[in-house]
């Protein structure tokens, strides 16, 4: 048995990051999470950039965060990515990230954002064949 | 009868917070929320930047936004805030985004983020007095 | 005698501007000056969102800010900007920020941005004839 | 003979660095300069991180870019970062900030920063002996 593949990336907390409470301002998880679908549809075989290119663009129509404890500048952060669901013109990312170091481990925040496949008219549209196809190869655990 | 109270905040976007795609990229909506919560604490006659100078900050640890129609760079955006819920620890806020000008009038999007204070070590502690009992009074529905 | 024009624009510190060393973030005060030269744009007439659909792009080529206090979160902030030198592809803006309000009023930064017109391959442009002739009507003093 | 040593920093750019003109905003390039100068200071053995924890805040009292062309989204970067000039309480740091792919490489820009220490009150302080002295060495050619 298996699980749905997941995805890392892998940061370091920008100064630019942080707020004067001392850690990572609460939107710049949103900011992560997009690095961590980037990277997850660059491990599929596509790049993100590629699909624009295509005149596919994917818009976020719903983004929810829920935040469990602080990341601090110059801390090593864990971005996992992966897809909670598919649909032809539409596909939830699922997000866990973590701290790594130097403070002791720990899951920063959960996350997920549901993203629209929009043509260059910004109307719905289907996603790319091969890009659904793998999105739901990526979905399903091994056999 | 009446409806709690809503506070009213305007922005215009900024360059910055655009990106390729031509619209405003969605992580801003919650520096956005931030603006709109910062307006109603100072409507009630209470800074936020007062409460962190009396040692209590507020943490944000759920937000979720849902996008109903993209904002685009010179717009002129309404920010409308409400008490969604009250706790002695914590302070659920609602808002609707808005844009006013010059493209036709649209509901922009919705959300929620949930606030926990915190003491000056990141301890979770009671809202101050007089801070819970005004967010109590704007959450009710005036007789 | 007069002085060439300069154009006000207001704003309040937001949160997310702010670091943890507890004053706004330096990148921030590029962003202050693109509001104020949008709204001296405006200002003259002519806003940077139409010159964009009209197919001419203003590219920054160089950026110089001299920062000399530093501003908290909530202050309000005072944008003046200037027009420096006028030539028929660039256009050199000067800029001042102050704090005006609550803390002791003062001089945060001084700044000059030059930006180049490009067409929408990307190659420099003339300037628009009535925005150029707008831009050099403000640099001059009045008589 | 030899030059002053040079550390090398990389970075993906993020979509949410991209402007509605399609390329990076001008902005984001000070927060690059930013991780520049904090692997600068790793690489010499001491964070930056350690310098603020040990009382010493360095903050930024000029920045100076000069933009030669645009970076897009996804494209890989690569920052190289030296010392100016130190003196006793002020470091100046140069940079050249290259894209080195997809497309072909290209100088994107040159910078220079220069950061004044403080200490907690915001009083201009001298730089720790060790911090001065690595960042002498570091300034001179080798023998």
């Amino acid at each position: 048995m298996s699980v749905p593949r997941r995805v890392v990336s892998t940061l370091r907390v920008r100064y630019a990051e942080t707020d004067q409470m001392g850690v990572v301002y609460h939107a710049h998880y949103l900011v992560w999470c997009e690095i961590g679908r980037t990277d997850f549809l660059r491990a599929l075989g596509r790049t993100y950039a590629q699909l624009e290119r295509d005149g596919v663009y994917l818009a976020v129509t719903d983004a929810h965060v829920r935040y469990l404890a602080s990341a601090r500048y110059d801390e090593e952060i864990r971005i996992e990515t992966w897809i909670e669901r598919v649909l032809s013109r539409a596909v939830t990312f699922g997000y866990e990230i973590h701290r790594t170091a130097p403070a002791p481990p720990a899951r920063l925040a959960v996350a997920t954002t549901t993203l629209v496949a929009l043509d260059s008219q910004g109307t719905p549209t289907r996603l790319p064949a091969d890009v659904l196809q793998a999105l739901r190869d990526a979905t399903m655990p091994s056999p």
